[in-house]
């Protein structure tokens, strides 16, 4: 039976009053590990904005645990009515929402929490401000624990494509979807922490991933603090990597899958697909079911956010382009479905499309 | 007839009075440029050592400059015995080539400029100091000369083969392999500068290049410099540009070229030419004669060096790798015989190898 090994760490959690929510400062990372309350909206918005906590399914964790505390609080600062509770309650998913309006999880998890508020004043008996606070905090470690359980079902379905011999495994990843980004044990790195904790040897190298450094700020904190061996290299060594090492596997994860499969994902996903299918190496795309968008039938539909300049000319404070050159700075590429192996959602393995 | 464009800046040049050298100081690039007159040895070894002059054809060039100027410097300081000069610059000799004992071209140069003053010194009538001096500051324009032809003959040999329909140029580089790494136009970017001199519509993408930035702050800063339209992208971004604009060439130097013509260059060349060959774009490896190695059978054959792990983990002056995970840092790649459209060199157009 497999363990269900869980973070280290914890990205996102209430505090014990269930009056704020204590958060993993990731803007901090990889040079400290600092949690911090955050009591007031403005305080959760501006942690949001600035990114102490992203990554897609933790948002909604985030945005869902912001919702209960704001309401915990104001239950317990007098407020006693239902009805005004619930209207403060839109006002906050309204700001909260307008901090990241892409982000899709964060909007899902607000509207679930308001649904949920309006459902719960809608019945008998009448909730007051703090049964409803109550509800909320409830509903909130529901949405928590689904995301837990989505990247546990994530991992073990894509182990089970792993090869089992010999039993090293060596993986190459890119970006992070790991814990830090998610309220579980993470969509891309959740095979690997399963694998961990059933004791196989597992080498993990991680992309650094330019302009943000996500992989070596992030996903080679997570995974060695977790106790695994990761190595991090340049975007630019996968060729050499593969042509140098055995590597079994690379793992991504996903910000769009397109009706026929074609996958918008970190930039540097596609060039490490090419590779992967030049040198015999599985290429997975593990993510949500909730990242599969039926409506968009394929990767020429999806748009591709071009993010600033300042990322790529002043990528770590100090200026390297110099002024009289140009940037381009798309945030995705996308992989055509022709190059995935397979597919790995919390719903199981699909390999090929309608 | 093709123009003879030459950079609008000097990497390296002999003062007015022949007794010193002055240098671009590369390692200000690209916040500053700033030239700098090095006198004495010591100021000269200590240049090439922190890279304040580098690329493979360049130090040559910078070698013959530096003993020529020391000749020069001891014979107007009265030392008048041709003999006691020569050894003075044999011993100046192996000082400049224990900076980069790998450097193959300054190595070269040296001897040759040290091979030169013993034809002179055996030859009636006898030299003096004086007189040596000056032969040996006629020797390195030589080569000085040398070079800049190199340049040019690649420069011509290789825009042969680049489409003259549409008159417009869409071209991606890696690294530096330009006026910068050279006494002339350099070697991947010579035939851009003989493009852009006929007064072709050039676009330029340059890989910034990490973990250096070669291609950020030396050939974006150069190409910017002359006039030339230059676009600077992270590597992982390849993929998305050749997916989603037409490019018209890849062009990339070496570092040796074995004798099946797998070609070791810069690290993330070898993803580059993968990318290339699925999107059916050009693949042209630019490089002088002199990086044919035909004792060397292939690309397995070739040593890779290994760098410094801060490159990875402090890459820009800030710590971006938690201190519990591992670095890889391959300073080259190879790329296979296979991936490469045309290998062209000073001496003409190579399609394929015996």
């Amino acid at each position: 039976m497999a363990l269900e090994p869980s973070p280290p760490f914890t990205t996102v959690r209430p505090t014990r009053d269930g009056r704020g929510v204590v958060i993993l400062d990731q803007t901090r990372l990889p040079q400290a590990e600092t949690e911090v309350t955050l009591r007031t909206r403005a305080e959760m918005e501006e942690a949001i904005r600035l990114l102490r906590v992203r990554g897609a399914p933790l948002l909604g964790v985030m945005g869902a645990w912001a919702l209960a505390a704001l309401a915990t609080e104001r239950a317990a600062h007098g407020m006693t009515d239902g009805a005004l509770q619930i209207a403060a309650l839109r006002d906050d998913a309204e700001a909260l929402r307008a901090t990241r309006p892409t982000a899709v999880n964060l909007g899902w998890a607000l509207s679930r929490m308001i649904e949920h508020a309006a459902a719960a004043l809608s019945t008998s008996p009448p909730f007051d401000a703090a049964s409803l606070a109550e509800q909320l905090r409830a509903e909130a470690a529901e949405i928590h624990d689904e995301d837990r359980e989505m990247c546990r079902s994530i991992g073990r379905h894509a182990l089970s494509l792993f090869p089992t011999e010999p039993p090293s495994l060596t993986v190459l990843t890119h970006c992070n979807a790991g814990a830090l980004a998610t309220g579980g044990i993470g969509t891309a790195l959740s095979p690997l922490y399963l694998a961990h904790a059933e004791g196989r040897s597992l080498k993990v190298f991680a992309d650094e991933t330019r302009p943000l450094l996500q992989g070596a700020r992030l996903t080679a904190w997570e995974l060695a603090r977790a106790g695994v061996d990761v190595t991090v290299i340049a975007d630019n060594m996968a060729g050499a990597l593969m042509a140098s090492t055995r590597v079994d596997a690379v793992v991504v994860g996903a910000d769009r899958i397109a009706a026929n499969g074609d996958t918008a994902n970190k930039i540097g996903t596609y060039p490490l697909a090419v590779l992967a299918r030049r040198h015999g190496v599985p290429f997975y795309v593990l993510a949500p079911t909730s990242t599969l968008d039926p409506d968009t039938p394929d990767g020429a539909g999806i748009p591709i956010e071009q993010r600033s300049e300042g990322e790529i000319r002043e990528g770590m404070g100090r200026r390297t382009v110099p002024h009289d050159a140009a940037t381009w700075n798309p945030a995705f590429d996308v992989t055509p479905a022709d190059l995935v192996t397979a597919w790995v959602t919390d719903q199981g393995v699909i390999r090929s499309w309608p």
